[in-house]
């Protein structure tokens, strides 16, 4: 038999950040697609339509007007996924046959009504099968500017400096109350973006979701054993490696990540220590807004469209309530495995109207993609201006 | 403040089968909708055209001509994810610096090349970095009939029991070979399916995928604090319950789970035990014809339209490559924890044309759902034919 060769035998990769794999055909993209084709609707935008909900001065469905803002605004959610106030559960009347907080699992769980036939399990049983939690939270809409036109990879670095401090000062002034500041931005109709303005949202809350524990997880177990954030021997040594870099700025740098799902996902790192947003010198701040133009610019060329995508930031928790014991040198040491960092998950695989689908396998075993990390990242820097 | 009450207050819920939490906001279907809207495709398909690969005694890509099946029809898949023969990566040349499987993590894994600049962290991290594993396995196609116009909701009872006992068949003689066999269904171009005959698909591994980990860690673990299988509970007290059934026949039971992260997702359980599905009788067989031929029919009333969903089988591992140190009773009582059960991951949310995107919040923190797995099982149930 052959040697094993990455670009041709099938395999599996580790995510040093999750525990997860996903696994690797590169043989694969090189089968015929005859499935879905999607639109690419690119028609050029006004800087100001009347008739979107999002632009300054216009009116939104609840009745309320938005101002003549200049920069970045960010307001609650008309329709919050998150409540502030939820009672607790052991008051439910739902959950009163149990007798409080059911015992498995690792979050503050309350049982719903067990079941009352003799069939059923013991309620205690019934207890464990159902479980859930109150999830309390808060959920805001930030627009990047009152430019609708113009967007991430269009708007200037003065303009995403001015986003990605109110990213900072929203991580800040949440993180006061919710365990969890999770920023992010749907980008394009394939992402489910209902709203064609640049805006991004903020979702709140005062429980960890899973993929922050995952992380918190990973990055705290590799400090303890190596003595090193997780993700700043990641930079070191992607930078020495160099295959899968796609740009460096001064104090950022982006890779599609030896672990990546999605064909041309990206993973946006500081070269300089920081565990949240607002960690983030004024330097890394600008260098930021710059690395952020640049990237979303090389997506937008990849396949000639205004490239769709999910990203968001992940940070050190602001609490962790499920860990009530860690006294605060723990605290400090679990807050220093982390290094804060961007997500870029883009869905498009060969060409602005297919898309990878993370379907029947993806959903029912584990991800899958058809091209290397390698390969990916090859095909980004390729795209690259000339310095 | 009001008593918890789950059709009004966000919250979480813990699936049982994977330890994973999902965000359920009941207030937010509310919310009005200005996003994509899918096309609804659904010509009437003739019994046989010439021009698809798939339908009997037609020629494929790849040259091959199909036979002239008349029942279920299974081949080698043209473009397989997953290849027989990989070979080691401690052989590979690209791992050449590695000093053999990396320490960290839980599944056989090799280092690739370690970085080779003096800024770059050791070798022993820069292993744990970037660990990776040869997939080996097969991909098959499953044609469920050779009548290019009728999917499982219009299949007779007979024709669908062939399609069960082609999985069975399936299942018993990839399992020989392999630690998984995964048999799934991708419908409709909203899943990526890029051929309208009705067929599924089946990958086999010689790993553990992460979502088999995850059920056998979670069903292991209920089965030694409970001494029954988690599903068997679940049954008893869904039936109980009542709540979240959508329909039950002789010997299945469908329901919208406690834990569903897609609008109307269903879990489809044997009453009567069975680990894996070659452990199902004859009778048990054909009443789960009727219990498909009546859920996917259900699926295709609710918006009045084919209803896409990714479905597909979990059952008891055929091994556990990654716990060599099991003995045979071990094994026996792992196995026992089982209980077969197929998942239904249907996306639409609103009509046919409105679906769920899991996108932002969702890849970056926890999935989030907008309608109670109580509601969404109530209106399945109020489409079920009078009995
Ligand atoms: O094999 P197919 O049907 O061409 O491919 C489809 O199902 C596969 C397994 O879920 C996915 O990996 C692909 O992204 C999807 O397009
Ligand atoms: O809030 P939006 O943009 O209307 O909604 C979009 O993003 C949310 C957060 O990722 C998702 O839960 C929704 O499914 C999606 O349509």
């Amino acid at each position: 038999m052959d040697l094993f060769d990455p670009e041709q035998h099938s395999h599996r990769r580790r995510n040093a950040l999750t525990g997860q794999w996903v696994l690797v055909s590169p043989h694969r993209a090189r089968r015929p697609w005859q499935g879905r084709q999607e639109a690419v609707s690119a028609p050029a935008l006004p800087a100001h339509d009347p008739g979107c909900y999002l632009c300054a001065g216009n009116t939104r469905v609840s009745g309320q007007r938005n101002p003549d803002y200049r920069g970045p605004w960010v307001f609650d959610n008309d329709h919050p996924a998150l409540q502030a106030e939820v009672p607790g559960l052991a008051d439910a009347s739902c959950a009163a046959d149990g007798p409080g907080p059911a015992a498995a699992g690792d979050a503050p769980a309350a049982s719903t009504r067990a079941a009352n036939s003799p069939a059923a399990p013991a309620a205690a049983s019934a207890a464990a099968l159902f479980q859930a939690a109150p999830a309390r939270g808060t959920a805001r809409v930030i627009c990047y500017s009152p430019d609708h036109g113009r967007g991430l990879p269009q708007l200037s670095v003065d303009e995403i400096t001015a986003v990605v401090d109110t990213w900072c000062t929203q991580s800040t002034e949440l993180g006061r109350q919710h365990a969890w500041v999770q920023v992010f931005e749907n980008k394009g109709e394939l992402m489910g973006c209902s709203q064609p303005h640049p805006h991004g949202q903020i979702w709140a809350t005062g429980h960890l979701p899973d993929a922050a524990r995952d992380e918190d997880r990973e990055q705290r177990a590799w400090a303890a054993r190596h003595g090193r954030p997780l993700l700043a021997d990641l930079a070191a040594a992607e930078l020495a490696d160099g295959r899968r870099v796609v740009l460096r700025t001064d104090d950022w740098l982006a890779i599609v990540p030896w672990w990546a799902t999605w064909p041309f996902e990206t993973l946006l790192l500081p070269l300089r220590p920081a565990r949240r947003l607002e960690d983030l010198t004024p330097a890394q701040r600008r260098d930021l807004a710059l690395a952020l133009q640049r990237l979303t610019a090389l997506y937008d060329r990849l396949f000639d469209c205004p490239f769709p995508y999910s990203m968001g930031w992940h940070g050190a928790p602001h609490a962790r309530p499920d860990e009530p014991a860690l006294d605060e040198t723990a605290r400090a040491a679990a807050d220093a495995a982390w290094t804060v960092h961007a997500h870029f998950y883009p869905p498009l695989l060969r060409s602005a109207t297919v898309r990878k689908f993370m379907v029947g396998y993806e959903m029912l075993a584990e991800p899958q993609r058809d091209l290397t990390p390698e390969q990916a990242a090859e095909r980004l820097r390729a795209l690259l201006p000339p310095t």
